[in-house]
């Protein structure tokens, strides 16, 4: 047992309280992880607000971190001690049904305890006055000390530094793997992206990478279109400036409408305008945004039927285990400009802070700093 | 001005009346048509019903069928008179942005008209007692003469006997396309099929074409049972027989879903039915059925981001002057069965009862000779 510096959520809409928590050593097939640096996103307060239906209390959570291997449970072959690793809320585990499809990146391995907020044995490896404290996605980097899977971290190489890389455990690779790995965007496609937090900036630069000829940049701030543009966005549009629905708009502007759109916020209206923004006949959508329980997207099936496509992605469909490390060399070749979207650090005693500025649209991403 | 037997839909929910109406001769770019047979398709009953927002009358409604040119109007040259014809409501201009894409079969050419029911001048060829009688899908099949773009007819073989390859105007065409074109269902897939009129019992030789592992028939009528088992599929599903919802019942008989579903009905309820019973992770879901008018499908986000594909299908994807000739080869080759689906035959006095075999559930397609 080892005490850990950790902001715990107790209660759903409640600050976090950073005490001290006590980490289990790692079972069999599990690994301690010392979080050297965290980004704080955008699910994290989505569970936080109590919306998430998978939300247990108390719990630690916090899913976007950089860390090093501390200690390895027994039978754990693929990671060492020393090792720098990213945690991984989408396990690959290579093993099973979906890892073996070669069709998705939705590893079912530690699905179902994951969801519950415990480890694969059913039981949690954090407790704070004797009481279990809930893991969740798997990951819980809000602790500097946290216990995974073996098959929920990606090696990455030990020269990439940790308080930058972190970003790629979440936002950065789904915006940008959506782009490249759910659309599978083509040179010359025009791109739509609707919201520009750090998903939708890193969907620009997926778009950027992809070599797409128009890329669409939609926020009802406009203070993100700077940064929209320098990352590659060409077109600017607020849709608050706009008395018809935003949907007419983009269609207007592309002459029927864009090759692929990408909902990055989890507004289930702006979903449907997404979907309708794309061109009939081939027009593609991606829902990467994760909407509040319960709420539905809908939409005449007509628009299906004349040939527009709705998806979505969960981490970008990327493979973590086998994709990240490209992802934190393409960072380090600057193709992937993570500095882009470090707009705060901060140590962990700050954190909720962290929350007040992304909820005030202040910041990208705030790093903490252990 | 020839004069033709017609049925003509003087008003929605009203019989059809036989009268012979006057026809003007084709102007440049269109060509005369003599219909020999034609199929009575569900779309056709829908609009009679009054329920299709493109809906006029009156009108002269069929499209499924087969013909020969009689006469050519000025600059047309891909079809001859003497040619044997089959109408397309999807077009083919093969000039357009969309015929030009790659990417769908949508052609663009005469759309905006022929969603009006003229032609593409503005007009209407047909008339009774002086006053125009609007055409229908670009096609009026319930008359013996009619008058269609040329960009709107597949020439095909001449020793294919029309009054069975009429049904690869649209049904037959659509079921199969839907499964080879719009899906691209791949050997060894699992496929549900919801509902087995025509389409259904079409997408159920498409599915078998490609050679499914599995291909489950779903339907509240298990008459239509027999015909689907004969045409290759290998699970049977009566939604009554089930108090849980259907897409729990095929998830569960699927060890997590089909790979490929299709919706041949039009029913919203069973199109989300229909997306929810596909695969984590890499499930597709294609609407083939036409809705009410200002229907709407609706899910839960998550249903795509963890995976599902939901898409439609207009004509099965099939380019039909390029593709058409090729259908009515393999029905040649009795790799489509036609006959299976043709349990009526009448001439055109009774088409009337053509609707009602239909609404009753006892015809497959009833075909009208001329």
């Amino acid at each position: 047992m080892i005490k850990s510096r950790a902001a715990v959520a107790f209660a759903p809409n409640e600050p976090l309280q950073i005490v001290e928590v006590d980490v289990a050593p790692p079972k069999a097939g599990e690994v301690l992880v010392r979080i050297v640096a965290t980004g704080v996103c955008h699910t994290d307060a989505y569970t936080l607000s109590g919306a998430d239906s998978e939300g247990v209390f108390p719990a630690i959570l916090g899913h976007e971190g950089g860390g090093i291997v501390e200690a390895v449970g027994e039978g754990v072959t693929s990671v060492q001690v020393g090792d720098h690793v990213i945690p991984l809320y989408t396990a690959e585990c290579r093993e099973c049904k979906f890892c073996k499809s070669g069709k998705t990146n939705l590893c079912s391995s530690v699905r179902a305890t994951q969801g519950k907020g415990l480890m694969p044995d059913g039981t949690s490896r954090f407790s704070y006055n004797g009481e279990p404290i809930y893991h969740y996605m798997g990951c819980s980097t809000f602790s500097e000390y946290t216990v995974l899977p073996e098959v929920s971290l990606a090696v990455i190489p030990k020269d990439a530094p940790l308080e930058k890389v972190c970003l790629l455990g979440c936002g950065v690779t789904t915006g940008i793997g959506a782009v490249l790995n759910t659309a599978k965007v083509e040179e010359g496609a025009t791109v739509a992206i609707f919201g520009l937090g750090g998903i939708g900036l890193a969907a620009i630069i997926g778009a950027k990478m992809a070599k797409a000829s128009r890329i669409i940049a939609i926020d009802i701030n406009p203070a993100k279109f700077d940064v929209a543009r320098e990352l590659g966005a060409t077109d600017f549009v607020n849709p608050k400036d706009h008395a018809k629905p935003i949907q007419d708009v983009i269609v207007e502007m592309t002459d029927g409408g864009v090759d692929y759109s990408f909902e990055c916020v989890g507004n289930v209206q702006l979903m449907r305008a997404a979907l309708e923004c794309a061109h009939k006949g081939w027009g593609e959508s991606v829902i990467i945004g994760v909407a509040g329980a319960g709420q539905e997207i809908s939409t005449r099936p007509f628009q299906l039927v004349t040939g527009r496509v709705w998806r979505g992605s969960a981490f970008g469909g990327v493979k973590g285990r086998t994709e990240l490390p490209s992802y934190v060399e393409k960072s380090q070749k600057g193709e992937i400009p993570l500095d882009t979207f470090i707009t705060h650090t901060m140590g962990l005693e700050r954190i909720n802070e962290a929350f007040d500025l992304m909820h005030e649209g202040k910041s990208i991403r705030t790093v903490i700093h252990y």
